[in-house]
């Protein structure tokens, strides 16, 4: 690691890491500045609409240098505000006056500088010349503001959502300037990347730290990031040597596996979130949240996922970290006060999903934290024989809401999804399954790959669109693995279908072809199941599938070397192009293809109607069209032919596993 | 007048008028901030998004009081960087930091505190719980972004809108404490009276002053107001005798205009604006800008003119401050160096005004200025015979232009309206026709009313909705008659029909209806006529519109006092009901009605499908419904039938006026 160094410079100094300049401040042109605020947080159905009532806004124009340490002030006969104090991996932060709840960072920039991270961002993968507010919410239906599904979700549901709005934001970016900035906090921050002149780091509170990191190659970036985000473990086999079928419609779910497996569909997994059994919303079909077996929609569960294992395929479940007040769980938290409370009243604080009201597990208190993981996912879930589950939600933490700890309700919302992640984790390590059981997480921050062996891409609508739609996956892959999470995935097929919009054969096609060449294949029936055409509805998509689950099944070795990768290095399975050809300068803006490791180029069909398909193969090496064997070489976009049952791979000419890519267009048959 | 007056208070100072406390500054609770920003402008068609990169924010906690003068700082070892000093009608404020470039003002507020004014608005006229930006646009098509109309402009043309948007913007509100607050700024400003503890002023430079108003009635700080912007003149006979008929087919307005007299309307104006030619764009037809009469669409127009004079109808026509770069005018006033210039180069800065570009006249040249009223209105216009016209536009002046003065554009932009209502009025009086010819200008902003003598409410959709549509008309006059504009009035009938939203027959009587009530009751054909249908478009329309063309007529005496009135006092005609019933505090909250004048109360139906209709009369009267007879108390709210043609209107028991109202049911047959 290149350590960072201050150097004094007139009234000011410079901030270097290596050799690169991070920040300039100077009295006349001051990069740090301190204030106050009073946000104002309007939320709706995990939808936030936050402002802040500004009232201060101070320049630090006057800095007093001492060694590592720069003491700053508004002037040089007024009180000091802030201290910074720079170490070898960036600067620790204090403020000085108590109270100050604002800060601002401005930053170097250069012209065509590129900006990755964000946590996992749905739109844009470079991040250049737009804002990125940093607050786990609702990802938005649409995300689009030109879209009528946009804005009938808005009008409807306050829910349309932007192109920032995600699950799992983290105040972190990678530079193409070979470094990257985390700021240590959990408060609400925004990455302004508009002005050609500088960055600007927002932050509503004073963060204890900004950390760099610097390396000569972005995969090296990428490696510290996940050293210090946390490593995750190896995929256990199972998830990614077959697809993982979701479907929920009760007993009736495990017929409609046989048809699959009966289709040649390579399954290691039945995934049914309505184990728990169902609510109907205007929304659609809901789950019923009280996380137990429901054995009057799944008559003799536990034995039937005996008889599942036997032939190898896990049965997985559905949690989140509410309970409904309808449920018993909830009347089992309420009464051990297990659940976090008004800030008015000493009752639990119900938060609305849509037409039902539910408790929030406080996992500030370490007990409720403990029963959580023991008594709801260790008994109810692991011992009664689920191998994994969607752990759900984690953004809807409400900002006014009284925690056992004290922590107040706008530093613990950000926290709330790496919290939940540990409770799952400390679960799974309770019964001694850790690398075996598996769970899947949309929402996410700071820190939560440390716990949550496996992201998925959170609610997609059942189409094509921008920025809702299939191609957002590949965006979120990229930008999630960039700060050093390794495994990633989606729902086979999009989730949200509203406004009469719903998935066509074409669409369920090529989400398999994309799924196939992700860590994990896992379908998913949407919001509105019985509207929408499923996997086995169509025997031409049903055979679709079932070919691309060979295929995925068929690169089960290749994948497992990239699990070993990922667990040594951090790099992500589905990375930019850019980390293994990053002297192939036309890699670094790539942004709807992977590699999937270093020997896979993937450039999935992402648009309608396409019969054939344009992808970047790069240079410095000859590539293999998967399907013709037609070689290219890199340093160039080719168009090949990419009919449904064909999306655009090749692989790297010399590969080790050359005879293994070989052979899967034969697999597909 | 009450003065204002100064309060030294511990470390900081209390601002009263009479006894009401206006700002309260305390060091830890300062009411003035400065600071220094940097605007963002993005601008398409009209159309403008505005956003600030703020650098500084300094809370000015420390203030030093001798007498009238405070110097404020941030702390009491700084050097000071605002100085105000107190009189009579509030203070000047002088930045001592020319790098200053923000100011914040925090004035008291009272629970249930109404708050009016802010130009002329056109959704809201209690601003109360609100944010109103004052920057001179378009006012946005829908103006709602829960309308599909909205949505559908936003995503074609950006022009969508909001609630806040409006052509005639103005820094100033009236409180219901019986104060009224002025910006001395043409800067971009915005009041935001969200805040329960205070209401916020912002302003984009350091305002030369901030002027307070107080009296013990509502009536009484309007006509200071009046006073301080301008009082306007006498409406001409004319102009409210009859209808102004606005029709726009070349030629055959003149016997468009004949089977309007044949069905019995009371007419006394025909306007055309196609008087200079047209030019069709995708947003309908729109007019050829070269402002001279076009003798191909209108042949032997001077003679039909002097004809139409003498039957007691005068011809309006239509200009605005823009030339088309292919028309005669702007060659010749860009040889004449008259139109402002880009910043980069010597060349005339071109707007895009919807598939068509044009030069601006540089009214801050006086040469320019002169050339526009003299050459272009006084030769063209008014020598050629025109009575009146369509002063349009003034919004749409760059931030980005250079000026003759050297004006920034940023400060000239909120100034064009009232500077081209200058030239229009420079021009009427050059050829000694103030007071007889007539203009009238939907833009506007401070001091508009001392120079133009009539508003139009701008563009309103053709239909009745909330935000853009027919009802929108009441708050726009109830507003910018509250700031002491006495005059205002609308396009009968809407302007803006898009998406196939057209005009019903309904839509046209009803808006018959509420303009027959306005000093001037003049139809526009709106932005398409074809697709739209007109007064002359079906005979129960037509017969409905002649009757209340009469009703308009037969006001006419009525009217006249209410212009005298006007001129004497700064009392608008159609004004809020508080300014004559202040005592009855429940005519406070009433939007949707005015008085016109003291003695006629009109609730005009402003919702499609209405049969019956509630309107609150106020208390300290007998109330005569116009069309029944039937007397109420005032002091509730009463229903009545309102089938179209009767309109409800109410007269006031006692009037000097009451023969002339008792006949207007007489006239209407």
């Amino acid at each position: 690691m290149t350590a960072v160094r201050l150097v004094p410079d007139g009234d000011g100094f410079d901030l270097l890491a290596g050799d690169t300049l991070l920040l300039r401040h100077r009295s006349d042109a001051p990069a740090l500045f301190v204030g106050a605020g009073d946000a104002d947080v309007d939320m709706y159905r995990g939808n936030y609409f936050l402002s802040d009532r500004l009232s201060a806004r101070i320049p630090l124009v006057h800095a007093s240098i001492d060694r590592e340490t720069v003491t700053l002030a508004a002037s040089s006969s007024t009180p000091a505000l802030l201290r910074i104090v720079v170490d070898d991996t960036g600067f620790a932060v204090e403020r000085l006056d108590p109270d100050l709840n604002r800060f601002w960072l401005r930053c170097v920039t250069e012209a065509g500088e590129r900006l990755w991270g964000g946590g996992e961002q749905m739109s844009y993968f470079d991040m250049a010349g737009r804002r990125f507010p940093m607050w786990t919410s609702e990802p938005g239906v649409g995300r689009d503001k030109s879209t009528l599904m946009t804005f009938q979700s808005d009008r409807d549901g306050r829910s349309g959502g932007d192109y920032w709005n995600t699950n799992y934001p983290q105040p972190t970016y990678v530079s193409s300037r070979h470094y990257a900035l985390h700021l240590d906090t959990t408060a609400y921050s925004c990455f302004d990347f508009r002005d050609p002149a500088h960055h600007e780091i927002e932050c509503w509170e004073i963060p204890a730290r900004v950390e760099l990191f610097a390396a000569a190659r972005f995969a090296g970036l990428v490696e510290q990031l996940s050293t210090r985000f946390g490593r995750q473990p190896r995929l256990p086999g199972w998830a990614y040597e077959g697809a993982i079928v979701g479907l929920k419609q009760g007993a009736d779910s495990f017929s409609r596996l046989e048809t699959m497996i009966a289709a040649g569909a390579a399954i290691t997994g039945l995934w049914c979130e309505d184990w728990v059994g169902l609510r109907v919303t205007s929304f659609g079909k809901r789950l019923f949240w009280d996380w137990k077996a429901n054995e009057a929609r799944y008559p003799g569960l536990r034995r039937r996922i005996a008889e599942l294992d036997d032939r190898g395929i896990r049965f997985l479940g559905y949690v989140n970290p509410y309970l409904a007040v309808d449920g018993s769980l909830f009347v089992e938290a309420a009464d051990a006060g297990y659940l976090a409370l008004r800030l008015d009243e000493d009752r639990p604080y119900l938060v609305d999903f849509g037409e039902f009201d539910c408790g929030i597990v406080d996992f500030t208190n370490p007990e409720a934290a403990d029963w959580f993981a023991d008594r709801v996912i260790g008994r109810e879930m692991l011992d009664y024989g689920l191998s994994g589950w969607m752990a759900d939600f984690g953004e809807y933490l409400p900002t006014d809401v009284r925690l056992h700890d004290g922590t107040d309700g706008m530093l613990a919302h950000n926290a709330w999804p790496t919290i939940w992640a540990e409770v799952n984790a400390r679960a799974i390590e309770s019964r001694g399954r850790t690398g075996d059981a598996l769970f899947f997480m949309r929402a996410g921050f700071t820190g939560v790959g440390r716990h949550c062996p496996l992201l998925w891409a959170g609610d997609q609508c059942v189409d094509f669109s921008r920025h809702d739609g299939i191609g957002t996956v590949i965006r979120a892959a990229l930008s999630s693995g960039m700060l050093g999470n390794a495994y990633h995935h989606s729902d086979l097929g999009g989730y949200t279908s509203l406004y009469g919009n719903v998935r066509t054969p074409e669409l369920l096609m090529r989400w398999s072809e994309l799924s196939a060449f992700s860590p994990v294949m896992r379908s998913h029936e949407g919001n509105r199941p019985d509207e929408n055409l499923q996997l086995d509805g169509d025997p031409v998509v049903l055979a679709h599938f079932a070919r691309m689950t060979r295929v995925h099944a068929a690169l089960a070795p290749y994948v497992k070397e990239l699990c070993e990768e990922a667990a040594a290095t951090g790099l992500p399975l589905q990375r930019p192009l850019m980390l293994d050809w990053e002297d192939d300068p036309a890699c670094w803006g790539v942004e709807t293809q992977f590699g999937y490791g270093r020997d896979l180029i993937v450039a999935p069909v992402i648009e309608a109607d396409a019969e054939r398909w344009s992808a970047y193969l790069p240079a410095g090496a000859t590539w293999v069209h998967l399907w013709s064997g037609g070689r290219h070489e890199g340093g160039r976009t080719v168009e090949v032919a990419a009919p449904l049952g064909e999306p655009p791979v090749f692989w790297r000419d010399g590969s080790d596993h050359a005879a293994l890519f070989a052979a899967l267009a034969e697999a597909a048959r």
